[in-house]
């Protein structure tokens, strides 16, 4: 497994791959890899001939307010894990290796990423479209593998992908849990074994919540259940709602799928968890 | 020489042609070619194995209150000129076929493309940005030519391909001139002949300011006095300002080059000119 953690020669590595007629699948991550992200690297392991993780905390997609110095990181953790798995490459750059420091380029998508984690975290989206198109043009892959997890950061991703001609497939990939429910993430490392079963509200309240609009085709009575039911729990709702998963606003006769999706804090962690569905 | 509308068809033929080896030059238009074009295109073809050359009058970087109705076209002249020119692929695709309808996607370089042309015509570079990105992606070219008559679009590119990691070459190329001074421009086209004779005091007034600048030291009075010379001549000044190359903010003691840009009206046809050069 090759490690690398300048820009420069990651995308010559690229470049040569592609020219000998090798495809590439990229898994962009933040590090501290749990079996969520396992699960992209397998599936990345079996689309194409070299898998690329890219593990990157990515200061643009932090507002000064939020967890970015505190986010975990294992870098000899995620090394093993990613070896056990197959990767080929780990690229790795420190954060002066990944951006010139008067960088000066946004990429922007000014609609899908509007609400939800887009309305709680204005500049959110607009750091990570940069830093996925940067991760684009470095590792130059035909697959890019993204959790459902982050669903809106996926058709967010999807759209610039179709807006700007980037060629290469997104493949979205089921979200994972833990065996009592909680949503995988790296941040769960911030939670106190009592916040932790606290958390488990979040997804049980989905589930309700899922099952009282496909019975009563009505979504307010659902929504605020769910709210009230996290709330109950001792969590802060940041939101939760249901929208088109194409459009971003609210279903209307049009609407093939919905993301119903939340947001809640527990203690000081902002978690988020989704159910994506027919209506 | 072959000719695209269908942007997955280019993208398809790039994508081909850089797996089997072949290098690409891009020189993108918004056709109505003249010379200054064909030099770009004689550059391309000497640097790459295929030169394509887009012809798109991108709607994104006109203001509703600008030109893009009436921007001059003749298709089967500029075929006839890249031919002629030895280019090997024209790429013109129809508005809705190189932007989706609910397109939501920008590249935004926020820092060189304030002054001069950003500030008068505030989406212009965004639009420009946009556009060349996705060409980019879709020719993926190893170089791009562009002309420094548009001297601010070729730095904030520059600047674009840096920050997001393109991996492509962008080639500033001389800015050409007709006989009588009049730096080529198909807007040109616009201008009655008596307007014509007066937009030569243009380049004949940054002249003169270059050579007062050299010799005296200081910008204001050879600025005041291009101005009231382009004034004098008929001409409604836009601006005419001398920036850094590199920061495109005031001349300091870091400075290595400046340019001396100018736009101006003559009737309803805004044109522009700069000179760039050492102090």
């Amino acid at each position: 497994m090759q490690i690398f953690n300048n820009r420069r020669e990651l995308q010559q590595f690229a470049l040569d791959a592609k020219r000998s007629g090798k495809t590439i699948a990229l898994v962009p991550t933040m590090g501290f890899l749990h079996d969520g992200h396992m699960s992209l690297i397998d599936i990345a392991r079996q689309k194409a001939d070299i898998v690329i993780v890219s593990i990157f905390v990515n200061p643009k997609q932090f507002a000064p307010t939020e967890d970015f110095d505190r986010y975990p990181r294992d870098f000899d953790g995620d090394v093993a894990k990613c070896a056990d798995h197959d990767a080929d490459v780990i690229f790795a750059p420190e954060i002066d290796a990944m951006y010139d420091g008067n960088a000066s380029t946004w990429v922007e998508e000014t609609v899908l990423a509007k609400p939800l984690c887009g309305a709680s975290r204005p500049t959110f989206y607009r750091g990570v479209t940069t830093v996925v198109a940067k991760l684009f043009l470095l590792a130059q892959p035909d697959y890019a593998v993204f959790g459902l997890k982050d669903a809106q950061q996926c058709f967010v991703i999807q759209r610039m992908v179709r807006d700007l001609d980037f060629p290469v497939e997104i493949i979205p990939a089921p979200l994972v849990r833990d065996a009592d429910g909680l949503a995988l993430s790296s941040r769960n490392r911030y939670l106190s074994a009592d916040e932790r079963t606290r958390a488990l509200s979040i997804h049980r309240s989905l589930l309700a919540a899922k099952a009282r609009i496909q019975k009563e085709k009505a979504f307010a009575p659902a929504l605020e259940e769910a709210v009230a039911t996290v709330t109950a729990a001792g969590g802060r709702v940041d939101y939760i709602e249901i929208l088109d998963c194409d459009t971003m606003l609210s279903p209307d006769a049009n609407t093939r799928q919905v993301i119903l999706a939340a947001a809640a804090f527990f203690g000081t962690t902002r978690l988020i968890d989704n159910e994506i569905f027919a209506l």
